[in-house]
């Protein structure tokens, strides 16, 4: 089969590679009815992270099982199922408390860039669908594997509440669809920080009350003006840097929340300053697998599509295409299709 | 009237000062029935916080009003009545959801270690018993205005729930009565980091399942270990240093809170790590004046008895002593009482 592999700074390919197998009597192997690339899959395409060696990409799937090990009992040949970037035994006490991304047994997933998928601990990681949905459905399901997942838990994380004001820090695809989850919870105000026109017009599709295209402390002045003063009950990060963060921290009123999610490159928290702001922190990687079985009903009864994120498809030997085009922000995310590859 | 006042480092004075009046309207004074020394007192007393000026000391109190201002509605001459160390109108929208202490009016109260004390925002800063309770209580309900509600507001900070496994990091009185607090919350196991014989006793008295002696890096195995290895649901940190932080935030299961209490004393907080640790952070000063009302309750009905941290007591004109004794940690922490002063 051929797919995506990362060889240096925006040196991806399109090449062949081994098809996947069965290599513990844990896993499965999907073949994927759609794929895509990720906001975080440009860390190492831009340079940022350092590629050791020729790199298989992709970490977001949807598909039907082809294949499992003799150990895996709940998962079946032929289901659709959906799971999360970071495999989990989904039985470990972080597990059984709702944070199946630090698994003691946790695994990533990669090389999803690709017609065909392994994926460790299918019991723990896959939800099936009770049949196999809708074309149609793809692009939301799909998303629901990260993307949406890590908006979900940072509105979670940030504790959105029915009735509260929430704002967003980030306008990429995971700071819009934590503008649909903080939508979904209930929240009454939803302030979307982006200077993109394309990108606010999703944002207020996804439910958005106001945009702020101020950064900085301009941002943080902007906000607590609309807010008379107060700040915002919850506050999503949904970038990683240390600018991102302090106008998140700076924008959250005392007692309100932040939920991070954005991987932290550089952020360094002065304690004092957190205490006298009275400010709630929580972060990590989203542990999307306890929110799939949700999220899944979600899409399926047609109460969020979060696959509108995707604003460019391509097939997927044009897969180098969609990553320049969400490097140079023509595309805020780039799905692959995988007819005829 | 004579109290205490402190002119520099370790020099604390029982001298004469003008008795407080009513300054502004909304205004009251209270005759002490009895006041202390807090942990808190020790950074100035100790140059760690330096002083400008002579300066009243105390700011944990309860007694009787003895006059009140024209625009004071709520609380009336004689009643007994117990408030924060922070005046807060308990009006603003930070005191309607909780946070008092970030209070848009707020206000330090000091100068308690005294007969006579004036009390800011008195319709929002006291709370008012139904009668003048009996002098055997007055030592924990005085432990309400600062070092219990601290305590407090650190377990519930650390979202401490019924069968939960907490961790205290910090032996000093406000501790102690986090481990009081986990105790009253419902938490199954309550390990107490100490290795003070006296303090080990008080907080197995107040609910401490285990000892943990080990500090630092040891502390954190031996936590571990006690945990099998999943860590703490909920950890109170009641230091404020930069290694008690790391102790805390290295005990804490994936998913798991921190509430910290202890003053950040160059504390500075990794982004990245905590990301990758799920850890929730929430600190401040406490919002004593939201749990007011229900300790007092538990105070009145026999549920509990906060007094206990008080291993010392002296006449308010011995307070010199009582600062020694805590510095020196031969005292816990030091009741102050008022007859004959």
């Amino acid at each position: 089969m051929k797919g995506a592999v990362l060889y240096g700074p925006r040196d991806v390919r399109f090449e062949e590679r081994p098809e996947p197998s069965i290599v513990e009597p844990t896993d499965a192997i999907i073949r994927l009815s759609a794929t895509c690339i990720c906001g975080s899959d440009l860390w190492p395409y831009r340079g940022l992270n350092p590629i050791t060696e020729p790199t298989p990409m992709g970490h977001e799937y949807c598909g039907v099982v082809e294949d499992v090990g003799r150990r895996v009992t709940s998962i079946k040949k032929g289901q659709f199922v959906i799971g999360s970037f970071f495999a989990s035994d989904n039985t470990c006490p972080h597990c059984r408390s709702g944070f199946q991304t630090s698994c003691e047994h946790r695994a990533l997933v990669g090389g999803a860039q690709a017609p065909l998928l392994r994926v460790p601990l299918a019991d723990g990681t896959l939800v099936a669908t009770r049949e196999v949905p809708s074309a149609h459905l793809f692009p939301s399901l799909l998303a629901l594997s990260d993307v949406m997942g890590t908006g979900w838990f940072a509105a979670d994380a940030a504790n959105v509440k029915p009735g509260a004001t929430v704002a967003v820090v980030g306008d990429g695809a995971v700071g819009l669809l934590g503008v649909l989850s903080a939508k979904q919870m209930g929240a009454e105000r939803i302030i979307a920080m982006s200077r993109h026109e394309s990108r606010q017009k999703l944002a207020r599709a996804f439910g958005a009350t106001d945009i702020v295209t101020e950064r900085g402390d301009e941002g943080v002045a902007r906000i607590k003006e609309l807010t008379k003063g107060v700040g915002a009950d919850s506050v999503l990060e949904c970038v990683g840097t240390k600018q991102s963060m302090a106008q998140a921290i700076g924008i959250t009123r005392p007692g309100g929340s932040v939920g991070y999610v954005g991987v932290p490159h550089g952020v360094e928290l002065d304690g004092a300053d957190l205490f006298y702001r009275h400010v709630r922190l929580l972060g990590g990687p989203a542990p999307v697998r306890r929110y799939l079985p949700d999220l899944i009903d979600r899409v399926l009864n047609g109460q969020m599509e979060p696959g509108r994120v995707f604003d460019l498809t391509l097939p997927l030997h044009q897969v180098a295409e969609g990553y320049r085009a969400m490097d140079e922000r023509r595309a805020i995310k780039t799905l692959l299709h995988l007819q005829g590859d």
